[in-house]
């Protein structure tokens, strides 16, 4: 299979290229860095993408970024980086990108346990996440030409920085193999609808 | 109690009237017709608003519109209608609104049961649904001063038109005074970070 790993830099994105390069064609974007750069705030630059790119079995997100500030000082204008980038920057992807998909393709996006387990400043992150486990389940029943989509909710990686991981107290920290592995079972697999909750 | 409701004019909203008027002093807000007129996709009609009203014990929002066609028509602009319209407005209406809730106040938002339940076209209303109750979910961990934050998913209304009714095969309508006994839940009891399903 030919797979646009969309957030190819970052901590997860690595991750799941090295648990699907050996017997797939991984295709990196990211801001900057991968095989093609690209903005996901920016529709015009999603087009393009798949523009240049053209037809690919599978796309995967693990990008998007969320302020993470308390709850009394998220402003609508902060608020709106979470919306535009991990909530509008993902669902664009599927509404751009359904069209280069070739037939029984799939889409993997990226949410997070925050939505079921809240921690303070959390909150917008936890939108998103609501965001697109609405969206992935909806559009999963009209999705043309057996096109599938999942998403990946992942617990706070082993691999994250200490300042990030003591954020999320008392949770018990997932490896970040192990949520690579939920990527798997949705690209490789037949699922669709479905929320992969790696906790 | 001192209840802010926006949406009042619409047919959700004039049934919680009806349901909380006789106990509590309602303010009517709505696009116009009521007793104040509000775009809650503007911010500063949000702050305006509340600058106006001053403090109140409870908001309620029954207002927002999602786009609904089939998810290959669904463009990143016209998802951003019921972004900007149910999903925004009513996270902008807390976000704003926190500051002029009494101590021990609250905030009810709606949804619907299409995040839980998909039918062709609701993949906005999906999505928006989904993120108003993370954010629900996650807010009222944080909200200051025993302020509390739920939000009512329904089902269709029995009080429809029928072709409203009509795009949700299948479903058993729930009548819109069922619903807005939700409300009354919400508003005057004791929980939050809740989703009341009304199905």
């Amino acid at each position: 299979m030919k797979i646009l790993l969309i957030g190819a830099t970052g901590l997860l994105g690595q991750a799941v290229k090295q648990e699907l390069e050996g017997e797939h064609e991984i295709i990196g974007a990211a801001l900057e860095g991968a095989d093609f750069n690209v903005d996901m705030t920016k529709p015009d630059q999603i087009r393009e993408m798949f523009e240049k790119i053209g037809k690919v079995d599978a796309v995967i997100s693990t990008a998007g970024d969320a302020p993470f500030v308390p709850l009394e000082e998220l402003t609508p204008e902060l608020n709106d980086v979470g919306i535009e980038s991990k909530l509008k920057g993902q669902i664009n992807l599927v509404l751009i990108g359904m069209d280069y998909v070739n037939d029984g393709g799939s889409f993997t996006l990226t949410t997070g346990i925050l939505m079921d387990d809240p921690i303070p400043k959390g909150t917008s992150s936890a939108m998103t996440n609501g965001a697109i486990t609405g969206f992935v389940k909806s559009a999963a029943i009209e999705l043309p030409r057996g096109i599938r989509i999942n998403n990946v909710s992942p617990n706070v990686f082993s691999e994250a920085s200490k300042e990030h991981r003591d954020t999320f107290q008392g949770f018990e920290p997932v490896s970040i193999e192990k949520v690579a592995l939920a990527f798997r079972k949705s690209v490789n697999g037949k699922q669709t609808g479905q929320t992969y909750k790696v906790y």
